[in-house]
């Protein structure tokens, strides 16, 4: 099965997804414009939607059948960008999926709320389920659910805790633990479970299943990393090198520190301790909620205004510009310059290339424990599970 | 039942409350520190905790035992918590209950991070609930969240939504179907229900403790209006005419519109739709997450060094002072005066009286639902929900 096939599969669970959550969304009611119909706003985008397709393909390849598992599958959809939502609130971002983010859209306050309500209205779908497919399962669907949510909170927590401390005496075994719990268990584990769990799966295949899609996951994340550094920019369709202006703890940065001499260790602890810089002066429109960078333009104008009547001079506009960008007083703030330095300490160290293969090597082993699965029949969902390895460690976005 | 009563027996659930959350939240994790000890922040602060009272007492008042209910009514004071911090981080609020909010402590990220956190971990006791109290129950409790879930993100839609358009074209009907969806069943319908759902009360009981939580719900709103205005600030803990800052839709407000003449209504209209001023410049501390409170304390420094060396003027410094507390450019903001204006606004017109009257109302036909209530015999959990019909209207917090 080619990488197009993969993609083909992933693009028909998607539409069958968004006909499903569009059942689950409420229509015509008068919360609408304000609420349900931005629940769509992301899933409408164009994306992947791997985890509603691994949920069905397993289920499917274990021979339930797509009635059944539907309904859980789009509830995971649901899930994931509700989570997406509070995430750009989070981290103030202005882009999702080449637009705007809802709260660039609609303010904060609407895009948090909107996010509430898609977590509530996801409960409902899985209570539904007891009709559905029956309490035990619906139940067992529930507390995959729960699980789910409690590791992937977690794995965030220890992230924004090493962020926090500047924490990086951190070895592979770290990076994986905290993967394992933010990536494997949300887009990964809790998917092919449930799928698993609707088709009536029994124990001993639950955990096989679950030890595929930990490795799966991890080898995921390590080529998620891999595109942050080396991808371009409108194909992936983030910013690039992003982790590193964040300073966030991946393979590839800490077998950087790991194995750079001491000054060098420092200098680039010293780059990645300061904060990014504030994002580009807005073109005025700015976001409805958060006055701050609607303030930040004006004062650009007004600088610019002062300037030409002879109130401010050329060095005090400056002045002023450094420190608008420098977040808090006495704090520098990461320069492009760094950027591209630490980049080159990376792949001075072959610090991609290592990730690269360690990534290989947890998709050989995720491999080697679907290969193990004879009780899975050749199908075409078997075929999705298994060339999802190769896309997940050989795709460009 | 005097108010000390009321409070007594708040106080006594809140203790319980707080045990029984502390064996719902992990301890002893590793995550401990950056996750669950942050979920205990908000509910050890001095808070009435009415929501778990309410269920406790209702359960209790119609025969049903603590042990069975105590892990759900914990459960709603989680998801309480949860939503308290998420509300701030919308709002950008400095303080809860005397002291800094969460992400004023630790950051926007850790704050999001730690209210999902919580409201997954919410989940659980209701899934444990199963073997508590029995699948019947529990799931019926789980509709009930999962309605309360939706109605209130609805009614928070709403509120947005008018304050979004400048929608003042209200009426007392629009307040209080908003409030019954915002206030009434995420404070008093979904507590009630799940009490009388453990005690294993029949459906037509449910109804009538239903009606007595909607009015009530609406008596409390109303009375949190008014508390607003007329409140001292240290009392209440809240900013003192904050609704009027933030342009809030109270029954009070909207009276004031509706009945004063067109110039005033006009002039106030125009003053509502002005954003509130930013907050005041931080000492420096700032939040950890955004950079944007530190950078305008590290502007005004600059300013201050230029001015002094003669890189800007007095007036310049003035004119950078006004754009960076304008919010947008060419927008004005409130000003105190103009609130005071709006509060004698609301004098003049009667309005907070009208407000509390209506309040009466509500609080009366509240009473009258309970005294209906004969097959709830006297008890000192029945004389709560009774005196907390005083308590509502009469509270000066």
């Amino acid at each position: 099965m080619p990488a197009s096939d993969v993609e083909e599969y992933l693009r028909e669970c998607r539409e069958l997804t968004l006909h499903e959550l569009a059942t689950i969304i409420p229509a015509g009611d008068r919360c609408r414009e304000v609420l349900y119909d931005l629940m769509l706003e992301y899933p409408l985008r164009e994306a992947k939607a791997l985890r509603p397709a691994l949920c069905v393909a397993t289920c499917r390849a274990l021979g339930g059948n797509l009635e059944s598992v539907l309904r859980s599958a789009a509830t995971l959809e649901l899930y994931h960008n509700a989570f997406l939502i509070h995430d750009d609130v989070e981290d103030g971002s202005e882009h999702r999926r080449d637009r705007p983010t809802l709260h660039a859209m609609h303010g904060a306050p609407i895009a948090v709320n909107v996010g509430d309500a898609m977590l509530a209205l996801a409960l409902q779908p899985l209570l539904d389920n007891m009709r559905l497919i029956g309490m035990g399962k619906a139940l067992r669907i529930l507390d995959v659910i729960a699980r789910m949510a409690r590791e992937s909170t977690e794995g965030q927590a220890i992230e924004l805790h090493w962020i926090r401390d500047g924490e990086w005496r951190l070895g592979d075994a770290d990076y994986v633990r905290m993967v394992y719990k933010k990536t494997s268990w949300y887009t990964f584990i809790a998917p092919m479970l449930i799928g698993a769990i609707v088709a009536g799966a029994a124990h001993e295949r639950l955990t096989a299943l679950r030890k595929f899609a930990a490795l799966l996951g991890i080898a995921f994340q390590i080529q998620d990393d891999v595109l942050n550094l080396v991808g371009e920019g409108g194909k992936y369709g983030k910013e690039i090198a992003g982790d590193l202006w964040e300073g966030k703890r991946t393979l590839i940065l800490t077998h950087a520190l790991r194995t750079a001499c001491a000054d060098e260790r420092g200098s680039a602890e010293r780059i990645l301790a300061k904060p990014r810089p504030p994002k580009a002066l807005p073109d005025g429109e700015g976001s409805p909620a958060g006055g701050s960078d609607g303030a930040l333009a004006a004062l650009r104008e007004v600088c610019r205004a002062l300037k030409a009547r002879g109130d401010l001079t050329e060095a005090g506009e400056r002045a002023i510009a450094d420190v608008v960008g420098a977040g808090a007083p006495g704090q520098n703030v990461k320069t492009g310059a760094e950027i591209e330095w630490l980049l080159s300490l990376v792949r001075r160290q072959g610090s991609i290339d290592y990730a690269r293969e360690v990534g290989a090597r947890y998709a050989a082993r995720a491999r080697r424990a679907l290969e193990g699965a004879h009780w899975m029949p050749p199908s075409v969902h078997r075929d999705l599970l298994e060339n999802l390895v190769d896309f997940v460690v050989t795709r460009e976005r």
